[in-house]
């Protein structure tokens, strides 16, 4: 993205090219018939339930003047804005933590006002509102934006294994909790006896466990072994909510012998108490604010404005990572200034405004790639049948595979780069003709294989689950049903959902990695620092941006400071710039985390770059098996590690799942070649990649090892020399 | 085995041959040092847990007459004398469940007669010993073991799975009387109040499953990726006793706010009440008995008989599976003989008399594979290392080697198959000559590859594990600190552990896998009738052995009768023999569940043909892989799937665990390739694969494959040719 501070520049440019666009977001999310309705539900329960929670820790903090009715309010009114005329519609607006912190703070200053109080409360906060939409509208117009692409990889992961760290704290905290008495109640109640309270607390771990647990099984479903595919494609799809309805039916199995308070479940007003409609005289109240609170305001806005547009920026970023291959262009000033325009609206109604949210955005994101996967599957698959039971030729079938898969292609100015999607499809074709006698089966893997990491870019998902999300606050008779304890349980599953993908949390993890055991990290695509950068420089890294997470961590326990943990986080883009370089290697920086800015002299960020980047992505995960390949060939690596690490892939539905989060890293490396650390004859060997139908010569190496050119050392690891070798007539040691 | 009736020949035949290796029972015991320990503590907990748990069970029927002391005593007893002078060192003996029925019935008989009452239970029950002893005693001289050969797989995994499956019940039915009030308790006690018992019903629920879900992760330690491979090693050996102290510590957490009765805790007596002497004097008692109820007790005693001669012997025979290649003979006949003097002693003394025990023995010969495995490895690596360092040529390494394995090889008379292995070990090596130079990791990579499975058989592990059962009798104020439902997930541990290597059990597995990932249990060693038997035999075997194990364990619940299964379980020989052969295609029975009798006209049980076998099976490893290979390469399956399944047991510790239950089956094909539905294809493919250094060989098709004459079904389905194909300049796409 262009660094360009030339004021409306930035918004002019996203509103262009988002309106290219915009006609197909909605086709084209209609085109998906009801299979939209996985990633909707799956991104509605991951946006809803924290929102409730959120809202019950908000109505204890504000002593019911703010609930989970607002916030869920907010959040569904935002996002169905945000859809509707937003920039990016991968992106997942809510009401979320330090929005919380922030509102609990500012309540705690004005009900001790004896000229604010809690009545003019609301009120406040619309003017800080105003404020902070004021800020937003500048920051927009002037394009902060631009600065973006300095927020590296170290950035934006530390700061989504923060917000992991967050959930998991909550969930922590929500259980042992459910062992205490809760603030508000009566102790005296039969509930909050220490038998029954005991009780509660047990049960509150079974139910959060066994949501865990079973939530984490279920999304692996289609890798399962057992039922059909029809069966384990829905739990994959909807086992996440269809998990949290089973656990709060379980949680109703012991209710004859039980307190009615046993387990513990969410405690939210009813939407239609007169007390909900109170928002609507925020308005009015506003005048009776005096000046100075007015102009007060001002310091409480800088900081969510400060924290608006970090978050906002960086859940889009995250949403919109290189390796999801999305074909439609970004739209951060553009966002960021409806962001503005939102929170004056959440203000006027007194309700907490909502922003861009982690780690629901990339959440999104991933189950749209895995979606678009299915379907074109589906189609590809079908129209290979059809043709098959035919009797085609094999250039027929060609023929209506190629016809197929350019009709699931979105249309309009990105015609060049899906007719590129489609030479290669022709070109794995062309393999492919030979086996049109085959079974289902293998068509379906074949095509598996072939399919590059796509994403259905489109307004409808998010347009459904705001509107689920609005729907919530009518429903609310029916969410207190759902026990707390599963709400622990779910926080620890989204923690634990977000972690894979994240190289910060790989690192750490190889740091525990027993060293004889370090060479199975490889067996992840995006692993390439193991290869090309020293432990040691591994393991310095690491703890750095260790300790700078746990001091972000700690920072959000200081009551108020707490807010302004993203400030914490933009210190790290100067620190990456200027003080990094110094302790680290340059080859190893970008390895470790790649910075465009020190790539090539900013890339001018126009349509024909940009399908050039379209079409490089959408080679990445072949690229990234060839290049792992050749690297093997150079490193004389076993050849069955390398072929274990291909076929790993060759299984059906659930390639994607692991794909989207494992083949980071190996754009970078292809990108930045001249600057990696990577050895002469590895570049070698990917510059022989780079001829089409390579396939011949890649195998022409390895035909001439086997031939006899061999190592000794190659020969002895290959995998039946051992073992064939040792082959003895043991059937003729019988019947002989 | 040969199966001749002639009196005493049995007897004879196994103390001959187990008295020449006697000596080295107990050397190679102690040779193993310290470490073993892990398999004596894996054992040791495997068996006291149940038969304290039985012991329990006993004392609650018979109003305390007998308690856990008696079984534990009973275990203990019978093991050391057992481990001692018994013929197969590898057999666990402990009081089991059938028993505990037995005794349960019985003292319900007794304590209803005026003439007997509960006063004369135990002085019956002796006489009834007396009279089990005396049937035994012919059993054993009448050569009735012989039969053994009979029990064919489908008996063995029927039995086996019924016995995972009378565990099972074991621990649900604990875990939901967690909830509810003890039998002999006072119902006022505050810890019975609804409140806490469900507090105590939950606490369970989560005691239970963290012991199940943390023992079963802590088995598979080895294959960790995090933490040394020291710790790795502690924790696959000693998790599972170590989990049981954890849990029993974290049952102490809520120690402070919680009643003492929760969670409940074992209820045992003291061993050194006055009560606990009474079972000097039974001998006494005995004469007192009526001359009635002597003779009477003869009923009992044929139903105690058959039980014992059945469960002693499937016992024996499941820790001598062939897959595990031992070395040394078994000992059937002797082992009943010896099982009746033992049962006489326990009458005598008025305990319940132990027998042969599943799963404790299989599990006490599997973890003995493991131990001769590290051992193995251990000093094979060291001696490599020591070569390598002192620069010596690959001839010495190899020498060195050669001398280290001999010296771990049990001597006697089965120095010529020690040689052998020897052999095995050069030719590999000569393979692995130039690999020399390589770094540690590699040498113990190849070296695990190498070994074939081998078990560690000694005594000493046995007499250990008995003597620390009977140090449970003075510990039990320690052992009343396990809360009862860690012991229900013990239970379901054991249940669980049971099961894989169960052919039975992974063909109810295969008929809900979804037909497109039936290929998937090719990965598994022993699965070869997959691809010989058709589905639908498969069904229909499966589904005629479910419902008989159904039935079996419907017996096991009517009240008496229940005793009796093993008959049901013996009846399965005859209609094996007789019945399904009507139904089943010769060949796909032979593949199903082979038979010795079916395949050759009954092996003559010599030295000669014994260390054939065990040359047989050391290579079923390899010749299972390589077989494995060339099926491939017939069947045209893609290359990556067949290198995956290989390049997947090449990480290190692991390979053992999951080896001993995998290599199941191939062996069955080898031998009876005449009888097997495979095709001539691949039984060709077999014969080229007998030729020593046969690698080449192996190589040459697939070099030529891949030069051209690769069939264009193959070459598309190649793993790399679509990758490779597609892979575009996408670097070039950047810099140019």
């Amino acid at each position: 993205m262009e660094e360009s501070f030339v004021p409306f520049r930035g918004i002019k440019n996203d509103v262009e090219k988002r309106l290219k666009c915009y006609k197909q977001d909605w086709t084209g999310g209609f085109r998906a018939g009801f299979s939209i309705l996985a990633p909707t539900t799956y991104i509605f329960f991951a946006s809803a339930i924290p929102v409730i929670s959120f809202g019950e820790q908000l109505d204890r903090e504000t002593d019911g003047t703010l609930t989970a009715v607002q916030t869920l309010a907010s959040t569904a009114l935002c996002g169905i804005i945000h859809s509707i005329i937003g920039g990016q519609p991968l992106l997942i607006l809510g009401v979320a933590e330090p929005t919380v912190i922030m509102y609990t703070f500012m309540f705690n200053f004005a009900k001790n006002r004896s000229d604010l109080g809690s009545k003019l409360f609301l009120a406040w906060t619309g003017w800080v509102c105003m404020w902070t939409a004021l800020l937003l509208f500048l920051l927009a117009i002037l394009g902060a934006c631009s600065i973006i692409n300095r927020f590296t990889r170290i950035a934006g992961e530390l700061f989504g294994l923060l917000i992991a760290m967050l959930f998991m704290q909550e969930a922590i905290k929500g259980i042992v909790d459910e062992f205490r008495v809760p603030e508000r109640e009566n102790p005296k109640l039969i509930e909050y006896q220490p038998s029954w309270r005991f009780a509660n607390g047990m049960f509150a771990l079974v139910l959060s466990f066994g949501l865990l647990h079973t939530a984490l099984r279920s999304r692996k479903a289609r890798s399962w072994r057992y039922g059909s595919g029809c069966l384990r494609g829905f739990i994959a799809d909807y086992g996440v909510p269809l998990m949290v309805l089973v656990w709060t039916a379980v949680s109703y199995i012991p209710a004859r012998s039980v307190p009615k308070g046993i387990p513990r479940r969410l405690f939210s007003p009813n939407p239609w108490s007169p007390g909900a409609y109170e928002n609507w005289t925020v308005i009015k109240d506003m005048l009776n604010v005096p000046l100075l609170y007015i102009i007060g305001a001002f310091i409480p806005a800088t900081m969510i404005a400060v924290l608006y547009y970090f978050d906002h920026s960086v859940a889009s970023q995250l949403a919109q990572q290189k390796e999801f291959n999305l074909r439609k262009p970004s739209s951060f000033h553009y966002d960021l200034l409806l962001l503005g325009l939102m929170v004056i609206i959440c203000g006027l109604l007194g309700i907490p405004p909502a922003n861009g949210v982690i780690p629901q955005s990339p959440m999104h994101t991933k189950s749209l790639a895995t979606l678009k996967h299915q379907l074109l599957r589906n189609r590809l698959v079908e129209t290979a049948h059809k043709c098959i039971s035919n009797n085609a030729s094999l250039g027929q079938v060609y023929g209506s595979m190629q016809e197929a898969y350019q009709q699931m292609q979105s249309p309009l100015i990105y015609q060049e780069s899906s007719a590129q999607g489609l030479k290669e499809l022709k070109e794995s074709r062309i393999q492919m003709d030979a086996s049109v006698d085959e079974n289902a089966f293998d068509i379906e893997k074949e095509i598996d294989d072939l399919l590059p990491v796509e994403v259905k870019e489109q307004r409808l998902s998010n347009l459904l689950q705001s509107t689920m999300v609005g729907g919530c606050v009518a429903a609310m008779p029916l969410l207190k049903r759902i026990p707390t304890s599963v709400l622990w349980g779910y926080f620890a599953f989204m923690a634990i959902e977000s972690l894979p993908g994240n190289q910060f949390w790989e690192r750490i993890l190889l740091i525990f990695t027993a060293p004889s055991r370090r060479y199975k990290v490889l067996e992840n695509y995006h692993a390439t620092f193991v290869e090309t950068v020293p432990f040691k420089t591994i393991l310095v890294f690491t703890i750095f941006q260790t300790a700078y997470l746990l001091v972000c961590f700690g920072i959000t326990w200081v009551p108020i400071a707490g807010v302004l943990f993203p400030v914490m986080i933009m210190l790290l883009v100067p620190v990456r710039q200027y003080v990094l370089p110094r302790f680290f290697k340059g080859a190893h920086l970008q390895d470790l985390d790649a910075a465009e800015y020190e790539e090539a002299p900013a890339l001018s960020f126009n349509l024909a770059s940009e399908r050039e980047m379209s079409r490089t992505t959408s080679f990445t995960r072949e690229m990234s098996r060839s290049a792992s390949f050749a690297k093997d060939i150079s490193r004389n690596t076993s050849f069955a590690k390398d072929m274990s690490r291909s076929s790993s892939f060759a299984s059906d539905g659930e390639i994607l799942d692991g794909m989207v989060t494992r083949s980071r890293g190996e754009i970078r490396r292809m990108c930045s070649l001249k600057h990696t650390s990577c050895s002469e004859t590895s570049s070698k060997e990917l510059k022989s990649l780079q001829s089409p139908r390579v396939s011949e010569k890649v195998y022409s190496p390895r035909v001439s090892e086997l031939k006899g050119e061999l190592s000794p050392r190659q020969r002895a690891r290959g995998p039946f020399s051992p073992s064939a070798g040792e082959s003895k007539p043991s059937n003729l040691g019988k019947s002989g």
